[in-house]
């Protein structure tokens, strides 16, 4: 009997049919005599519709308000989900995240969880009954005010409180079969993935792969959380998020462990369309002034990605330096940059949103040669160009034009051998 | 300066434009020097549409989860709220029951306050902020669960609020202009009253009159809260209900008290439409009898309002009792009585929902002789057929047929010169 952590996005959640389906599969989970602790974001699109009233009154909610507001969504799923479960015959209780003991720092609309005490949730699983926690939202301590988590906050919610409980397994449940080795609406041969580890996992989430939030898979990694991707909509197996590339395992079936003794090289083909270009053309190729730039650029608030330097211009002493980041963060980084151009005497700033990233993941990347070979070999038969490279000991990366991006996803997946036979299955849309 | 405790219902603050106009209405009374602390309802049809979900889910939802269901509602409404208020450059801050300090009973659905710690709120508006409150809802104390207050939740949580905080006044937001001398959508030439005992107000609301719940008037009257009952639309004073009946104190005119030597002796004529009348025929004229009747409807859960006993007849040694009660009481009052009919000896049940009870209510009643004929008196002349009658020190109710309760109303209003030119102006529905 194992103690089992489940989260179900807002799209499982959708209506009153999607919380009895998922109700039923939770209580098939109990009956089969498991502990079940459950973390459930809101509604379908019922956080959208809350944004959209708070822009109806104020064009900036402050965000102590705004955290409020959101943490409603979650409450009305929650309730209905814990009302459901109890129409068959399964204890049910739901848990703010604040009765959960979800612990955050105060900084509203995107806290951080600094500790879980799920005293009530242990001594709720403890009577026999199933526990739902109200996902994306925690209190903080001092004050006993109300935090959001901000994006992938209810995963978050769900791996802290596995950790908190010592859960055998945090089971995040999404609509389609687990971790692909490509998008399936870009590569429709793309392959499930049975076991990956944090790092690789980190690496494809960074790399653009949204089917986990990165800061889950952080703190999965720090408190080694086994985490199992898988639909919510079948009951196969997904995919294993572990310390090790070992077994499956399966809380259904827990005796099918197996031991592989050989990795698969290559986990997966990640792609981004979220990032832009700023290139920073004739910089004086002089000491400390690639610091200042992004000394500057960190100031403003704005992430920055990849990073190449070209080589400097031996007859003008200059040289330009590209940086990839958040779209949505390019128009401040531009206008603090430009704020600087004459003190760092740089020429002028190129903005390029028409990019995209395909990232290439897996263990023990380094040690086998040719992999990046064969990858830019892939991509120069499929005619796309490469305008930026950036690895790491288990991941290359390289930036392309926005409009070349599914081909060369589907280049590099074939020529890695990805290619299964079978169709991948895609459900519908995802939660928070 | 006052300190100004103002409610709002779900009528108030049904869309993001009603919102603003309240936003505006309270930064106002803030900005004229006073500390205002504002409980809000749930946005116009939220708690029904949020009822109709769990309906869908369960047809018999556990009541602690349709409590954690229903508070979504007040938590949506309360941080717009703030959020608009803020927008107009004055501060606010929002607080659930539980962070208000509003201590209740384990009763969910239908809680008691037994407590109210508002340190929270005291802290907020020494800053200079508003404090905004959920109505309608609290915490228990050994579990940190969340309750809700049950019908006229919101007015009570503002009650208990302005007695806890000591506030001048407990302003009554509606969408009519105050208590008026009886229903205008009846009797249009109904008058607004401008003062009112606790004790007429309670007898009101036991008749009826929707206006303040019972259980808020209980409140205020307990602790010594004055309650000002006044219209969200306009800027007229309203009903001032308190300890004596003095003079409306107006938080905006304060120097205009003047003492009443001689109150109208006739508040008003309150209706109720929600009852129905159970009589027991043929019940043996012996002692004991009507206290077991009375206990097996007690036991079932059932509210008698109003009880007539037949003189027996002398032939039979038997005699009828009849009853009032909730509408919804009826069927399970029946039930109960049925099961016993054998036990107890009587003939049959007869249940009635065709009923109307008219009150009319006035101070000294009882000191004044003729108030009674002249009511009964009026009835007559109008063709209405009384069929019960009961009395207290401050009131006179009467049960007729329903069909006649309309004509009843006016009747009286007219004989007991109530009337008067100026047409009462009704703005909508009402809030919770």
């Amino acid at each position: 009997m194992a103690l089992i952590v489940q989260k179900y996005g807002g799209s499982s959640v959708a209506d009153a049919e999607s919380i009895k389906r998922v109700a039923k599969r939770i209580s098939e989970a109990r009956k089969a005599g498991h502990d079940v602790v459950v973390v459930v974001s809101a509604m379908g699109d019922t956080t959208d519709e809350l944004i959209d009233l708070a822009r109806q009154i104020t064009p900036i909610p402050p965000s102590r308000e705004m955290d409020i507001l959101l943490t409603a969504g979650e409450r009305i799923s929650m309730s209905l989900l814990a009302m459901a479960i109890n129409n068959l015959g399964v204890k049910a209780k739901s848990f703010t995240g604040q009765q959960a003991g979800v612990i955050t720092d105060a900084v509203h609309g995107k806290a951080r969880i600094v500790d879980v005490v799920p005293g009530r949730i242990r001594e709720t699983i403890e009577k026999g009954s199933v526990a739902i926690v109200a996902g994306f939202q925690g209190v903080t301590q001092s004050t006993n005010d109300v935090t959001t988590l901000g994006r992938g906050g209810s995963d978050t919610t769900a791996v802290a409180l596995a950790a908190g409980l010592g859960a055998d397994v945090c089971e995040i449940y999404t609509d389609v079969d687990g971790v692909f080795t490509a998008d399936p609406r870009i590569v429709p041969s793309a392959r499930k993935i049975d076991r990956i580890t944090y790092e690789e996992m980190l690496e494809m989430a960074a790399s653009g792969a949204k089917i986990l939030a990165l800061r889950c898979v952080e703190y999965a990694r720090r408190y080694d959380v086994p985490v199992h991707v898988r639909s919510s909509f079948s009951g196969a197996p997904g995919t294993l998020v572990t310390n090790t590339p070992v077994a499956v395992v399966d809380a259904a079936a827990p005796n099918e462990e197996e031991v592989v003794m050989e990795a698969p090289i290559i986990s997966g083909v990640a792609h981004d369309r979220s990032e832009a270009k700023i290139t920073v053309v004739g910089v004086p190729d002089v000491p400390g002034t690639a610091a200042r730039i992004f000394e500057v650029v960190a100031g403003a608030g704005a992430n920055i990605d990849m990073i190449v330097q070209n080589i400097s211009v031996a007859s003008t002493g200059r040289t330009d330096i590209s940086f990839t980041l958040p779209e949505e963060d390019g128009p401040i980084a531009t206008t603090a940059l430009n704020a600087v151009r004459e003190a760092i005497g740089f020429e002028s700033i190129q903005l390029d949103d028409q990019i995209g990233k395909l990232s290439l993941i897996g263990a023990g990347m380094k040690s086998h040669p040719g992999v990046s070979a064969k990858l830019f070999g892939a991509l120069r038969d499929a005619g796309v160009n490469i305008e930026m490279i950036s690895t790491s000991e288990i991941r290359i990366s390289v930036v392309t034009r926005e409009d070349n991006l599914d081909a060369a996803v589907r280049a590099v997946h074939t020529a890695f051998e990805l290619d299964t036979e079978a169709e991948a299955v895609v459900y519908g849309g995802t939660g928070r």
